[in-house]
């Protein structure tokens, strides 16, 4: 059964199917263990969902490990054990006094359990260009481990993410119905006249009330709405400044269940098209 | 005037007077050039304001220039121009092939762009710990400029933007205006068998419709809002479960007002409090 925080929203044998796909792709790309910071990968290996992301984290998968092994922050530790259902050892806390601390970094002790593992001289993949590995976790891994082979995992997990299980897919239509209704609430909302922010505060309401039977959660994106001028280009957001009495304006939004996402575009027409 | 999407909410001079202080910060350091990813120190260092950060972008500051030049996506370009009002040489597209590639880099033209410019054998600064500075783009720029010098610039930027302008306090209490705003609002809807997600509904529609002459913006965080048991750890969200009829449940959330951000956390107590 689903609970708060998406925990229990897959079974375990789902997550045993994940892992086992995952350690199939790693044995054919020869690593023996893979460091995932992706945020998405770490929740779709495990189920964690915590907003910890802004700081060093990480869940390994080592070939002869049964489980992945979550490695954060000592306060996010407790978030681990409720929304993963990993057994105790499988959550290994880094301590408080290295968050955005300008000489020692997590990942000092991350190198340290890898080698405590056993694992120091391992062929090890890490996600070379995902967001939140920055420059620095990757250099201070390498400094901690010199006798591991590091190597770009190339999106190894991103990749086995790509085909969905019917229960993904569930959440996903129910993210598309979440959607349509926010593009349609936007829409009704967007009239000459009417501040952009007041669009966009339908569009966050209708995302987040969700639809009968599925609430809605936080998207990975804002709403963008470029306005006028402002079309011409795609990642512009909004403003309080009114819509135009003519001209265009795009709506790019998602809708969010269970951190699934199901995304929509759309372009209005304010006033007398133009002419062909 | 400010106009949308922020260009102009500060005036020339304060963006001269932000470089100035950077680049003494710069001599200071031992630096001829920074490379900031952070989508931050993009926006306070030239007003770049584009919701591009998930692909590698940066803004560059070398001693010698007289303006910060801008290097990012060929289709996020425009937004430079909108947002920046910075020279057309200052503004640098990459091509959109290299976007999410697996063997090329948008830092390769990055690391092009750098050489053309003569300062292949420059004292180079990076973000190395700044969100987004993925471990690919270092590695990809050093192997680029293999006579430059690097270093960590160990936010120089950040510390740079510490000291607030008066026009920068004036956007800070607009942004705690609309937080209390916010929390107001989620505390009234707070009732025990309130689907968590009405809350949220609530607090993202105040968000964003702001305070009477000041338009709420989109937050670096969503609302945290941890209920019950998960209160004993801080960085949970919500989900579409009825509030409880007795406990705790935190709420931490932001207002915002054009990139600046006043955050608010108060604890809600359902039912009988405990005994002491």
């Amino acid at each position: 059964m689903a609970t708060a925080n998406g925990f229990g929203t897959f079974t375990q044998a789902e997550y045993g199917q994940r892992l086992a796909g995952v350690k199939t792709r790693m044995q054919k790309a020869g690593f023996d263990l893979i460091v995932c910071q992706d945020p998405a990968n770490m929740c779709w290996l495990t189920g964690y969902d915590g907003w910890s992301f802004y700081v060093p984290q990480c869940v390994l998968v080592h070939l002869e490990e049964d489980r992945p092994i979550w490695f954060g922050r000592a306060q996010d530790a407790k978030s681990a054990r409720l929304t993963t259902g990993l057994p105790e050892t499988n959550i290994v806390p880094f301590s408080e006094r290295l968050v955005q601390q300008p000489v020692e970094h997590p990942y000092d002790e991350l190198a340290q359990l890898i080698r405590s593992r056993g694992w120091g001289k391992a062929r090890i993949g890490v996600e070379m260009d995902a967001h939140y590995y920055t420059a620095r976790c990757h250099a201070q891994l390498v400094e901690g481990l010199p006798d591991a082979h590091f190597a770009n995992n190339h999106d190894l997990v991103n990749w086995a993410r790509l085909v969905k299980s019917e229960a993904e897919l569930v959440l996903i239509r129910e993210a598309g119905a979440i959607c349509t209704h926010a593009m349609n609430r936007a829409i009704e909302k967007m009239r000459p006249g009417v501040p952009q922010n007041h669009v966009i505060a339908e569009i966050y309401h209708a995302q987040s009330m969700g639809v009968p039977g599925a609430g809605g959660d936080y998207a990975a994106i804002c709403p963008l709405m470029p306005v006028g001028e402002g079309t011409s280009t795609p990642h512009l957001t909004w403003s309080d400044a009114p819509l135009p009495d003519s001209g265009l304006t795009i709506l790019e939004i998602a809708g969010v269940r269970r951190r699934y996402h199901a995304a929509l575009t759309r372009t209005v027409h304010f006033g007398k098209p133009p002419q062909a």
